[in-house]
């Protein structure tokens, strides 16, 4: 098999950030950062003790893999700006299929670390499932190998799969926060400390080691409870698109079957 | 100060069971469990190390307070059944206030914890606030002493201000948990294992510890990636009830402000 000793990061955001951190602490030998914006390079390329490149045509060619931590919107323009290289080509995106690889990238991947990543904010990767996808049997094996490192999850999906998981992690991940955006937002407004908060929404996720989220369901809404409903429903008047939400989350939940 | 030594409990669900076991932890001597259904009042009792009651009338008159942790549609016509007693009468209610002993009730609060409580799932009190009313400081010193025996959090709270905490709960927790729901049923479909997602949804909750929900945002909502968001929505379209969720609260996401 072959492995991955040496990397090339394509992008500067968190995703590379972290993942650079990751491969950089397990021995990998970082070439070089590349960012459209040179200052954002300079700055990762600080952090990985490595070169930033100021234009992606100068990258070094012969590193095992190259990473590209960048937007969806700017993969394709990436890979066709791109220099010809020999080692392993993977994107870093839940929602994006190998087929923009196509035509131009000998050895291409995916490889996708199934998380939220903040500026700032240090997260236990060893935790972070990390899912590969190649046509190639023996990229796939590398890049297990790669992920092994430094997360206890790796997994091997298909496009099909990881693209449910990207939509499914919206509600998980990204539509959670906005609830506790929302529950912030309601205390702030009566002076109310948003820590007196926190353990609740704490065992809410920890809940789900021992309940599925169909047991773990409570509320007035599960409980079918109309009047405190129209109660909370009544308090919300002064802000329509919260009221909007209850509304409607509510009466999925109502709906659940036992 | 008066200490609360003796407790009657009256419900057997979830919260009269965390509490009960709490209080019986601690040493408080509990006098007693009565419950409409007397098979559920006979296993919390048994739990309790106590006796269960058929007839509220039935209950010990001389313990110190008296818990009705309840539904609150129960709360009135409980209040009204109840017999006359000296010690603290006190129910567990996040969106009732204290009107509802007015009149019949001497010694009247309330003891909310403000956690989520389902069946076989210990949680650790230790870390759940514990919010006390009364129109009486000597009965709130009683209770804050006796919520003190196993909680770090105990805070005085008015009705308006618990009113909102429970408002803004429903949206922390619940709602967060009918987000888990939609994303195991997402993967389901596919095969994929809800394990995957769990590192995720305990980072998510995690992540408030260092940032503010708003600075925790991320997702493509929050970049105004309409290539994904319509993506997604086309992906949904076997759930409409799900698209709709989707469509409001990313719509919501992207008119947040900086």
């Amino acid at each position: 098999m072959f492995s991955v000793k040496s990397v090339v990061i394509i992008g500067s955001g968190n995703v590379a950030t972290h993942l650079g951190t990751a491969f950089l602490k397990k021995g990998i030998d970082i070439k070089g950062v590349f960012s459209t914006t040179l200052d954002h390079a300079q700055e990762l390329a600080e952090k990985l003790k490595t070169k930033a490149f100021a234009s992606i045509t100068d990258i070094p060619k012969d590193a095992d893999a190259y990473l590209l931590a960048i937007s969806d919107w700017a993969l394709s323009e990436t890979v066709r700006q791109l220099p010809s290289v020999d080692g392993i080509v993977m994107h870093t995106s839940g929602s994006i299929g190998l087929g923009i690889f196509s035509g131009t990238i000998k050895r291409a991947a995916v490889f996708y670390p199934l998380q939220t990543f903040s500026k700032n904010k240090q997260v236990d990767l060893s935790l972070v499932p990390i899912l590969i996808e190649s046509d190639d049997t023996e990229i796939v094996e590398s890049l297990k190998e790669l992920g092994n490192k430094f997360s206890e999850h790796i997994k091997e999906v298909d496009s099909h799969q990881r693209k449910q998981l990207h939509l499914a992690a919206v509600f998980a991940c990204n539509f959670s926060n906005y609830m506790y955006y929302i529950a912030q937002d309601l205390l702030q407004e009566k002076g109310l400390d948003f820590n007196l908060i926190k353990p609740l929404i704490k065992e809410t996720a920890k809940k789900l080691d021992t309940l599925s989220p169909r047991a773990a369901q409570t509320g007035p809404a599960i409980r079918r409870d109309m009047k405190t409903l129209n109660r909370h429903l009544e308090r919300l008047n002064k802000h329509p698109e919260y009221q909007e939400i209850y509304h409607l989350i509510s009466e999925q939940i109502q709906n659940l079957k036992d």
